[in-house]
């Protein structure tokens, strides 16, 4: 009678700290051991000496939210996580956002009744506080906390969503209190507004503007900002999306003086640069419209380089699924059009995992453990989901990548999101996700095997990034 | 009939990524398994849930090291692996020196032979570079490192072993054509001998002068200088025993500009002071006499901070076992004393491990996972022996330890090194390891179990730490 | 016949940048002449030998400032010019302050009547722009700016007068177009409303409270947004009452990445401390109750090092007269008592120079040329009314002091202000203004020579720390 | 009868602080009176409005210096000074330079007369500190700064001259004692060397590899190294000739921490890139060869920004006067040629003054009176010549320049030394100085009016850059 039910025989697991060569023997969905010369599996699958790597944590992602209209995300709960599998991605946390107005609650339920029966992956809700009325504070964030929603997200920017100072102390303390992680998009909304209003004042409202809105100034004063609110409540954060220098050194900074701030970056700064976003005037620029903006290369390396030396603890797609050729898409329509207009984001679940391995470690600017930390065991500890999520160890989840090297030309037509182009068309890649396992089952393995509402709503823990100090 | 040498049941077992409860499974001196419900083995040891983290790798000792007469080492490699083994350190890498004048060469068959038939458990050299030939730059390092001497220390005081800049060029590059990893002790030798000289002219000769003749600018310096050496060489490389601000600012200023600087502190930095030499001028402060010179309490903080953060790769003892009270030992002696003639260096190699858990993790500063990463597996892939040492994962060596949590006063007479002293005499430590496995063999557990020459001499790899750019 | 009004002999003049000894001849209230052996005056004073420095021009001072019932200040144009000119200062420049929903214009014009006919000593406005509607922005500041009204302060704190950085950028573009000088108090109102809050919630309501309602991190904050919004704009400002590390730490950055960042410091923060705001519950500490708040010892070193080594351009009072035992006083009264209903602010026009020249330069601390230049010359640069103001050169006001050393301890009672207390009681002093002179008149010489109405509203030029670039 | 020897009429006088409209009269050399309408003088000139400053003091300079053969300067005191005087300058403080194994007495007496008789501006020396035996350190150097040699040079490279750091600390420690002030050419002698070597033997010995053997790192290290060594001694230092950002970032941290490190920059570090070294392999790059050498136009942002911020107290010429076409000259000669041998330094004493006032000040980048302090008052005052010397005040030496302003083309034939180029051949200046006075006396004005042996030698005093503590 057979031991495992699945059983990956001749496996080169990678771990945040370890390679070894072994089978992996799963049993109810969970890995139960791994060694050499496993007994048999109900099924088997010869890794044959390819790399096995946790599946990808995609802890920045947005599917199916509610966005003032027209603006509507292409990607739902089905084609999101489809696309995630399908390039090694096996959770995905994307967010229940509060509406002004609305409870967090309401939001959360509302959230989950998109999400029931459809995902083909695990997943979690970060919130998103965009009103935190006294009832939000402290009744329903709290309570939300306790029943595993334990991370939210802060804007600074934004008209629909941003929060001002005294309301970030407020969230943050909650945080505190209730040993949540506080996720803040750093930029500055008066700025922004104001530049943006001089340059459709001056008629630059063509794509790449969007980039002369939004410097690098405007992300680093966010960032300090941010990181002051969190010394002053005593709370870690989590800076989301950090883009260049500038706000890389205020992350330096806090650091070294001792603030336990966090940081994550996305695929957008190390492959994208803001002439992407257009050199002149031509709307196919709005395709690279995000927020913060894509930099240049100098910024890129200085990305690298926070990668490799720690700076880093998270690496997400922040997919955000605009259609580019839509009535409600990012390319500009009508009359009178300006980057104003552009919805901020771009797509990336399905690329991010293949990019970092194949630019990353087959290229030789990062080792395999820490592309493994920083996809996979570094979200997961950010936001409550490990030992289970985020790694290959005894009694984690069966949530594997098995890679296969081959050069090939990335085309947005491989590509399973219901968004209508990849910003990274043509690129050159060196690997694919050859096998996906969701739970030991295979979602993918060049063909997406569907199993909607498989994928669980997956509560979350506390954080576990730092240590906790033992009650004496 | 069994299917392993020796399980190991219940283990609560920690990684520098991961935790998780298992059976861990030994074959041949190497983990074969690890899983639940593991088969038997033909011994078997129940953890009862304790945590087993990867037996220690003190990769900074002192080991029957050949010093200027009449000062020696009082640990040889049987006491010292002795030690080592009784403290949960599985794997030591002393030292072999080069004289001024002797080959290189030469140095490590000397060495070579003093560890013959005495190691209880495995050890690497190091190898102490003071004489930088043509004959040693260009034959014997190329020569060694491709036999497995692959690290080598750098002194820029000390007036028997320190290189000039050009020598230290010099060295640098021969670690960089050939991938071994140069450590450098980072003191400006010019400014200790001026001060040094000023405060004897005073009359001041007190042990507490020594670290009045090495204040932080001394370390500050000689680290930016080695920093920029092995800017200007391109190469990485690995500052050890760093005490305190000044020093940990100049290695944050070069990782922001992306150079691969290392970092290793020691015991002594988290848990000693200026103080501990002496407030007066009692001979007794001599017993902590060790360069750098412990700081603050305010600099153990900023220490502690950088090995949270991730500063820092190493946390070795940097044992030296000078006796304090024997002729040859630290104890100042007849008429003409001055501190400038107690022998530099305190005992640790056996106190490192528990000291860093007990006021580390079960204080509540640091994760278990970075307990590991400082004392296993980060000095492990610093100096090329990692994945088989500093680690549980399959294929490793079975070098384990077994904690036992318990709260007892910290005495030298617990102690197994031949020091008549710790200076940690007193201190009260929550934890101690139970048992300590040298590949799968039980070396201690209460009582020491001697192996004279089971220890072998590791070949030593090439370091691990950063990506290895593939061949295009 | 005589060829001046008045002959100055045997000066011992300093200027910032020269000492020199000579006669100082004066005509029409002007400097006429500097040299040796000068022709006979009308009038002729011996200062035989002592030195002459300029008047001091205290940049930053509240007299008569409408404040929100009950508060009000002690000192109007009358009271206020008196204190300035016994203690050595013959320019000052309080705020014609807008309200909220006023017209900047009518501020100026109320502002107007409130100095008429009082002046002893010669003054001008800064306007405080609190409600930067379009007609503000767009007519008004500009005619004020072409009449002489060159400089403009923004609070980021305080209800009735905060801008948020869509206003504060709107104001800088003004000064930027126009050539005027905004400074800037920078604290962060909501991180001061949500510790107050808190602190208040928590029964912490005494004067020291005050301290822990705005640490260091609240001023660093808005120093660095500051920073920003002015990079934003590209455009000069200058940081008023900097009062440590952290604030003169972001200032260095800016410095060092070429922004023309300027800044003034204070003497409470030279020669106070948060202690001083009490250590215990006592009221007594609301007397030091000012904002930023005074913080410890080691930040005034960083101060003082400021001050010498060119960071800081001016060195102003901000005198803030209120009282301390009357019912509109700082003094707490009544039931429900909290620091947050005391005034901010203490008094310091008289004692500014004395403070200064005595702890400063005849410390020791202090060259008599940079004293000259805090207190004088940098001052007149910055709100443009150098050459005529600030210096002693040929044809400036004769605006003079003549020192007279001597020690004394400081008394409140020794003072001409309406402040019925100096937080500087009881300090020991070196010296103290002989002889005032006030365009070539004597208004202090040891008894105060009224003449109310001789001072003049000056109009500013342009600030002349930068270099003018020529039209090419 | 006439009261004055000459009158200056109608000047724009100009100071390091302050600029005003005004007769100048002089008598004895010395200004007597600055005022409007001064009586008559013997002679008269009329400045007819223009800027009159003071006459330029270059605190850097090599003239008639001893060189290991065959090199030579190709100024001595007469055509050294003459060159100085038709460009503004009217104080040079050249270098009397210490062989190994001389005596400093012997050097000071030997550069005496190499004086004698030739010059026609007034100058000081400096000296220069290449052994320090105990007689120099103990009798020499105390007798010779009582003397009025009060500054001395101290090279961290070139092989004669150089000193090891506890040379180094010996010799600042008599400039702490004695009240000198030490000068320090920073840069790491082993890296230079080792890059030399390295350099040479894969043929790469063109001119512009000399700026690739002298990177910035190699000026950052030395720099760090300088003010470590200073910090250590508790003296003030000036570093002089900064080439850029790694060092400047170095001096900013140590003024930031308080420290005295005063700094010197030349034209070179604004004028000149190290692409003017060449760009291939030709000969004529060799004319800019200097050290550090110049780096490129980010970094002549760097220094202008740290030349209106105060960071820099000096602007010197390093006038170092070699011949181009010379068989003791800069242009490689012979079979065996290699950048190492080409003299290292240009010729700059009578352009520095034009330089600065016509890129920095009539450009708009400075204000004259920062022009003035970094030209003159800020170099008198270090070197211990202010107020005689440096300004524009009652008492001081009358050494002025009066400004033409006039387009023109900069060629070498305009020039007065006895240098076969400039650096600056074909630049486009805006001014040069119509008149300069020596002491009162006309030496140019378009003509040069030889005066040789009138220049004297000035006793320096103490540096006057820091307060002076009085005696308590």
């Amino acid at each position: 009678m057979s031991d495992f039910d699945l059983v990956i025989r001749n496996a080169r697991a990678v771990t945040a700290s370890d390679s070894f060569d072994c089978d992996i023997g799963i049993r109810a969905g969970r890995i139960a051991q791994l060694g050499l010369d496993l007994a048999a599996g109900k099924r088997e699958i010869d890794a044959a000496g390819r790399t096995v790597t946790p599946g990808g944590v995609d802890a920045h992602c947005h599917l199916d939210q509610p966005m003032p209209p027209p603006t509507r995300t292409a990607d739902d709960f089905d084609t999101g996580t489809r696309s995630a599998a399908c390039g090694g991605t096996t959770t995905v946390i994307p967010f229940a956002a509060q509406q002004k107005g609305q409870s967090l609650r309401a939001a959360v339920e509302d959230y989950r009744a998109r999400a029931a029966g459809k995902a083909h992956i695990d997943y979690a809700f970060h919130l998103i506080v965009s009103d935190p009325t006294p009832t939000v504070l402290q009744e329903e964030l709290p309570a939300l906390i306790r029943e595993g929603f334990t991370s939210f997200k802060i804007y600074m920017t934004y008209d629909d969503m941003k929060l001002d100072d005294g309301q970030i102390l407020d969230v943050l303390d909650v945080a505190r209190q209730h040993g949540a992680l506080a996720m803040v998009h750093a930029e500055n909304a008066d700025c922004i507004e104001w530049l943006t209003r001089r340059l459709e004042a001056a008629g630059r409202t063509a794509p790449r503007f969007h980039a002369h809105a939004r410097p690098m100034l405007v992300e680093r004063e966010a960032t300090h900002r941010a990181i002051a609110l969190a010394e002053l409540v005593d709370v870690p954060i989590l800076i989301v999306h950090v883009s260049g220098r500038e706000a890389v050194e205020q992350i330096r900074w806090a650091r070294a003086h001792g603030l336990n701030i966090f940081a994550e970056t996305c695929p957008q700064y190390l492959f994208l640069t803001a002439e992407d976003l257009g050199i002149d005037d031509s709307y196919k620029g709005a395709k690279c419209v995000c927020s913060p903006p894509p930099r240049d290369r100098a910024n890129q390396q200085v990305i690298w380089d926070g990668l490799n030396d720690g700076l880093f603890t998270v690496f997400s797609s922040d997919h955000a699924p605009f259609k580019f050729d839509a009535p409600e898409g990012k390319k500009p329509n009508g009359e009178e059009v300006s980057f104003r207009h552009i919805p901020n984001g771009i797509p990336g679940l399905e690329t991010r995992m293949a990019l970092l391995w194949s630019e990353g470690v087959l290229a030789g600017r990062m080792t395999p453990h820490r592309f493994v930390e920083l996809t996979a065991t570094g979200p997961a500890k950010a936001y409550g989901l490990h030992p289970r999520k985020g790694t290959i160890a005894i009694g984690a989840d069966a949530d594997l990548v098995i890679w296969d090297e081959r050069e090939f030309v990335l085309r947005n037509e491989q590509l399973h999101h219901e968004v209508d182009y990849t910003p990274y068309e043509g690129m050159r890649l060196k690997a694919w996700p050859g096998i996906t396992l969701s739970r030991g089952e295979v979602v993918w393995d060049g063909q997406f095997h569907a199993r909607p509402g498989e994928g669980q709503l997956l509560a979350c823990g506390k954080p576990s990034l730092l240590p906790q100090r033992r009650a004496d």
